[in-house]
Formats: structure tokens, C-alpha cells, sequence
């Protein structure tokens, strides 16, 4: 049988086989009474690292516990595994398609009362024998790594990525991205701290885009700005950005589903005769997180309460006539922030009881208060030849007014979808080697 | 003052001014008390239709009241607009940028205590003067389709397009299409059906892209399966849909934050000797519904209970490892029900306390059970030029199996972004004139 599991490649699996060669038949489960009490057989494990095949225990009637060797990935513990989630979880070519790794199986045709018969360890994988007749597989390594409480659990784990605060930005040369240890760095500033400065790249149009491309490896989001935007003063702005206005903290279209992930910045030309034009940046989940601190009353209006986010323009090429309901903040459950969506820019008619009119508004003062004194704001000049980047779902951005007389300020961006950005992330930093625990990125996942 | 609500254009504006002529100053707000009782200020307004300014009614403390006369797109009533409200809503060209439409007022600059000093009809807007000194005007006709409660009347209004069940598909001719009443009726069949077919296309490759060009006036959407994907039998499939085996009813791609909107796939090639192969759809939502009627513990269980859709595969062109957990269905805050996610294909590792293990793989069964057994199932054979069309949001796809012996089923897809497709709908179907309230289209927006 051809097995990969989703979370192993083929030369894992080699290197996997090679390792574990022990085969152990255990204990058949008797009529809903433990054979041996739990205590007794993690007792009896030698904890030797060249000893690694877990041991099955099959003394209960719904579940099956693993104990597994410190040497395991996310071993030292006994990890228990119900018997539904096992027979859903099966990795048998029978109910996952071997090469695209996807599942085949029809889950209305597991009985409601399906039992586990049998379990045994052969090569790397645990071998399971079912009520209905199905003998199936799952792979060790994707077991310890995807039991019940791995995502309590991986919060702790040094190989999460933590979400960093500093006073300062980073800052990398354009030139030192030709090496992978400063591309790694570019990704785990992005993940971390939200934004990174790139200095020295040529000043040439469509360089932002190539950029995407030659760094990161992926398209750019296109929207309905295109692949590619120019940021510069016109008479008719189709966008406030393209005036000189002052440009209060926003994030951009909010009004998609999936509103741009990365957001890229890339000046062209910033002559010495502007004044003004100061970009900033605020981190919008330490406001919310602020706001849940010091008004939980209205932390939770602004959870609740849906606000309509709309570009209508039809005095554009490709005329628009978007409305997106949403609430500012969206929290999973475990209460954590999730997404953020704050663009007063963007704010079309608010629809709600009247009773809800004050309550609404008396939040949304409060957390307007808290972005414009946010300690976390950064503001400077982009030079010719920066590039700022930053997550547009988790961090506003917004420049001060400025006055062109003779001078000329013209930035040029692209934007990159968050889950591409984030499933790049986890090749590049970590492969297929190790799942990480990422800081949440803003894209709504749970 | 250059003013244009978003919800108007310059010809809208120009046709509203010539039309109200009429000035009107009136009651200015004395004490808080009423200065006449609302019955006899509505019993007092001469109902005809050449009079058609609306009636301003300061005569309360905290919102101001407007009876509009029936000749108004959603007037025969009278509203009232809360004064915090009217202040966020502010069209005046200080808190709203003339061209691009965008706010620019600094809303947490709004005192919470701001209130109406007086406010009168002028052209085709009502001036409203404030407490903080500002002067501040609103569109008329954005006033009154935009009201409070807009959103629970509209679902009345005969304008708004409703979900319709027909037992057979929405056929079209392609030719027809060269004529805008018939993309008018694709567009509509979309929206109230959820899906059509299209007859006699050509079978050159790239055929499903042009369509999308040409017909819905939009770029299509790039996933990681590229801007066209080619749907056929092959030895390596990195994906199920790529070999000949059954595909199980499910939605594509939801492993990413706004999955595919609409799904367009063209057949090439099919040929006679090809057994099987049957394309299915079925009405998610309309499941989903029914599952609430049904099992509505275990509807709310599959609301709260947030699953892992996932792609990981590393052994392609581009390595992907996406991850994304969301509950299987979202509703909004009327409990509507606004995202469905089906794609067992694509399921995860699912992480729980063991305790809500059983009562979610119970409910699960249930809905795949009604997913088996939908009567909105459709069942059909793809012919070489014919397309189908289905909200991808909404609608499950999928195929019988198949044996190809020596004949090819070649099909080409490609999607359309779900935000983008109701924005031109909206723009195709009735333009600026009418807000339309769309049946929910699956993009979870309220």
C-alpha cells in the first residue's frame, strides 16, 4: 500500500521506515474493561532515545492512548486519540487518494457506533482494525503531531513563532536578500513584528512586483486597483490616497471577503522639495487587545456589532459597487483577535436598531481614541529606493498631508493574499519538517 | 460645494436638483420637547407626486425624523436618524472627499455628546447644523435608501432578487449572449439560482478564461491551481478532480480565507466511449437549512465547532501548505446563514477537547447524510463545447467516477472572485439607480 501521510514527504517516510523496525502486536480491548491500569504501563516504558516506537495501549472504550518517547517530535506524553477521530483520520489508500494526499473516503458511511478492534505498530505506521471491517493506517510522525490538543499545547512550544513588539523597524539591504538566511529574516520580521524596511532597490516602475516574485516567490494579489498601483497626488482621485491629503490609519479594501495580506510600499521618488508625507504605521491587534483591556464592554459592541465597509464608484474604467457587513474585530473561540477591520475611509451606511445607535458609535469613539494614541506608531520618510512591507490585516497605515509645490512624491505597491503569504512561510522557514504555530495573521482562521 | 453621495453619480445629481426646487427651513429644536405630535405632522403632508421634498420633523431630542412621500424609492414611510448617526454619515466635501467618495472626517473628533441645531432641505440634500459648529449636508436619496432599517425592509421589496428552486438548469445559448438581455438572465440565474449552463462555446483551450473576459467584464481568479486549471485523468494526480475516481459532492479551495466565488468549467473534449463521469451539483445551502430544521443542536454544533481545511503538498511547481480553521457553517447576527464549507477532501487534523469529539463527528454524519439524500441534486453529462456555471460558495460539485478506456474527458475551469462577481452584478443588473439586496452570495459578509 502507498501511503503518505499529508504531513510527510516520501524521503521522510524512507528515512522514517529505516528508523523504526520493530513491529508489536498489542493487546485486543475485552468487553469495555481496562486491562491495565494506565499507570502500570507508561511505568513499565524504557525511556531509551533508541527505543521509539510508541507504545499502544487499547484499554479504552472510545479512545486509544499512545504513549510516546521524549524522542518524538512532540513526544514525553501519552496522547489520547477517540475512536471516531481515528476512523475519520485513516491514511489508507482506501480513504486517501495517495498522490494528491486527499480524502477519499465517504464519511456518512461510518457507522455512529464504529468500534476499534485492533491496533499495532508496523513500520511507522499504527495499523487499525475496525467494527466495520476496515483495516486502515495512520502515520506515526502525523499522529504526535496532529493529536486533540495540539493547538493548546504548540502555544508553548519553542518552535512557535512569537509576536515581537519593537521600538525600532527592521531594516534589511535590497543586495542581502540574494542570501536565504536574510530571506528567512524577511519572513520572520513579517510574521513577528508585522512590517520590514528594505533599503536600495532600483527605483525602476514594476520593481515592487518583481520583487513579490523574485523574493517571495508568488504572485501578487490583483484587486480592483490592479496588479500593481500608483500612489501619487492627481486632480481626481479615484482614491484619497492619490491626492495629498492626510491620510488617517486605514487598512485596505475591506470591503473583499479576504481584503489584501501584504501590503508593499515602494518609493520611486520622494523629491527633497515635499513637505510632509510621512508614512505611519500602527499595530491594529495591540489597539484591539487595548481596547478589549480597558473597555470590555465596548471590546464586545465591536465584536458584535456588523458595520458596512463599501467602495461605489462608477467613474472608473471598471466601475465598482462593492458592500462587505462586517464587525471591526472578529475573535475565535477562545476569544482570541482573529481579524481586524478598521477603515473610516471606508465606512458606508450603518444599519442597525436605533437602540444600538449610541452603544455603537460610544465604542467606535473609544477605539478611534486608542489608534490615535497607539504607542506603537511609527512614522518616517520613504526615500527612492524603499520598500516598506507589512501585513495589511493585522497593521493601519496612513501618511501625513503633504504639499507637492514643484516636487513629486510617487510610491508604487502590490499586495500578496495572507494564506499564499502564510503557506510560504512555513515552506521556506520550516518545510514540511515541523508544523509551526504562527502568530495570528489577521486572516480570520480559527 | 462639490458634493456626490456614494451613492449617486453626477447625472443622478444633476436629474435630482432639476427636480427639487423646493427650499425648505424648518422648526429649530427647543428644550427637548416635541413641538408637535408626529401623527398630525404625517396627516399634514399633501401626498402627491409632484411634491416630493421630504418633511423634516426636528422634534426630538436625539434623532431627527423624515417623512418621505411615496414617490421616494423606498418613501411612503417616515425614518428616524439617530444625530450621532447623521453626524458619521456627513457628505459635506470637509468630511467627504469630492471625487474618490472616501470620508475624511477624524471620527473619534466627533464629540459623544454632538447634537442637531437645526437642520432644512436645500436642493437635493438636507443641510444639518451642529453643536460642534459644523455645517454639514446628506443626499436626499442616499438618506432615504439607506435608513436605519433598510436592511430588514429591503428583503420585502420586490426589487430585491430572491432564491428560487427549479428542478431542471437554466440553459443559455452562448450566441445569445451577445445580447445584453441575456446577460442580464446569466447573471440573475447565478444569483437566484445558483448556477447555469451555457451551450455551444468553442472547444479551444483557454475558451473559460476569454468567457469570463469577455462576458462578466472581469479578470478571473488566480489560485494556487494557477488562472486555468485542466481537469483530466493523470497517472500523478495532485489532485483527486486529476484522475478518473469519484469525487464526492464538496467546495473547492477552502482552504483559503475567500475561497473561489464562482466556478466555471468548459468541456473540450468527452469522448462517446467514456463511461461515467456524470457532473453532480447540489444546494449547500439549502442542506445547510435544512439541517437547522432538522437537527438544529447539531446545526449549532457545526456553527461553533471550528474544523481544519487544509492543502499541504510539497511534491509540486509551487509547495504549498495552506491551513485554515473555520466552522463548517456561518451565520450572522439574524442566525441567516451566510458561509457553508464543505470539501471532506480537504479535512484536516481536527483539534477538540475529547469531550466535543463524538457530538461533532454526530452532527457531521447528519449533514453528509442530507448532503446524500438533497433533492437539489443535479446530475448531468458535460458535452464538448458546453460550460457550467455554479457558485462555488453556495452549490457542491462533484463527478462520478469514470473509465476512459481509450476516450478523453477533458473539462477547463477557472473561477471568478466571489466579492468582485456581486459588484458586477449589481453594476450589470441595476447599476447606481437601486440598492438590490442579493440573496446571500456565501461571501459570509452580514
Amino acid at each position: 500500500m502507498d501511503i503518505i501521510s499529508p504531513a510527510i514527504r516520501r524521503s521522510d517516510v524512507a528515512s522514517a521506515c529505516s528508523r523504526l523496525l520493530r513491529t508489536k502486536r498489542l493487546r485486543r480491548f475485552c468487553g469495555g474493561t481496562p486491562m491495565r491500569s494506565w499507570s502500570r504501563a507508561t511505568t513499565n516504558i524504557p525511556k531509551t532515545e533508541a527505543n521509539k516506537v510508541p507504545e499502544v495501549q487499547l484499554f479504552e472504550e472510545r479512545s486509544l492512548k499512545l504513549a510516546w518517547y521524549a524522542g518524538w517530535p512532540d513526544g514525553g506524553h501519552n496522547y489520547s486519540y477517540p475512536h471516531q477521530w481515528l476512523r475519520f483520520h485513516c491514511q489508507c489508500a482506501e480513504c486517501r487518494q495517495p498522490f494528491s494526499n486527499q480524502r477519499i473516503l465517504d464519511p456518512s458511511k461510518i457507522p455512529g457506533n464504529i468500534t476499534l478492534l485492533d491496533a499495532f505498530i508496523e513500520g511507522d505506521c499504527v495499523v487499525l482494525e475496525w467494527t466495520d471491517n476496515h483495516k486502515g493506517r495512520i502515520n506515526l510522525k502525523w499522529l504526535v503531531e496532529n493529536h486533540l490538543h495540539k493547538l493548546e499545547k504548540e502555544d508553548k512550544s519553542e518552535l512557535s513563532l512569537k509576536k515581537s513588539h519593537s521600538i525600532g523597524m527592521s531594516v534589511i539591504d535590497y543586495k542581502e536578500l540574494e542570501k536565504s538566511e536574510y530571506v528567512r529574516h524577511l519572513y520572520e520580521a513579517i510574521l513577528k513584528e508585522g512590517h520590514i524596511k528594505v533599503h536600495g532597490l532600483p527605483t525602476t516602475p514594476g520593481t515592487v512586483k518583481k520583487f513579490v516574485q523574485d523574493v517571495f516567490n508568488l504572485p501578487v494579489q490583483r484587486t480592483i486597483y490592479g496588479e500593481v498601483f500608483d500612489v501619487m497626488s492627481t486632480d481626481k482621485p479615484i482614491n484619497v490616497a492619490y491626492s495629498n491629503a492626510e491620510l488617517k490609519p486605514h487598512m485596505d479594501l475591506v470591503y473583499y471577503e479576504s481584503p489584501p495580506g501584504l501590503q508593499l510600499l515602494h518609493c520611486l521618488k520622494f523629491d527633497e522639495s515635499v513637505q510632509g508625507g510621512e508614512s505611519i504605521l500602527i499595530d491594529g491587534f495591540d489597539v484591539a487587545e487595548k481596547m478589549r483591556y480597558k473597555f470590555p464592554a465596548e471590546f464586545n459592541v465591536l465584536c458584535s456589532t456588523p458595520v458596512t465597509f463599501e467602495k461605489i464608484h462608477y467613474e472608473r474604467e471598471w466601475p465598482v459597487h462593492m458592500r462587505y457587513r462586517r464587525p471591526h474585530i472578529v475573535i475565535n473561540d477562545k476569544r482570541e483577535i482573529t481579524g481586524f477591520f478598521w477603515a473610516p475611509q471606508f465606512e458606508g451606511p450603518f444599519f442597525a436598531s436605533e437602540g444600538n445607535v449610541e452603544r455603537y458609535y460610544d465604542a467606535y469613539r473609544k477605539l478611534a481614541s486608542l489608534i490615535d494614541a497607539s504607542p506603537t506608531k511609527k512614522s518616517f520618510l520613504m526615500r527612492p529606493g524603499d520598500l516598506i512591507i507589512f501585513n495589511n490585516r493585522t497593521w493601519l497605515h496612513g501618511r501625513n498631508a503633504f504639499t507637492v509645490s514643484e516636487g513629486v512624491r510617487h510610491l508604487q505597491g502590490c499586495y500578496v493574499n495572507i494564506d499564499e503569504f502564510q503557506s510560504q512561510a512555513q515552506v521556506t522557514l520550516f518545510g514540511n519538517k515541523q508544523r509551526i504555530q504562527f502568530p495570528h495573521v489577521g486572516n480570520q482562521s480559527f
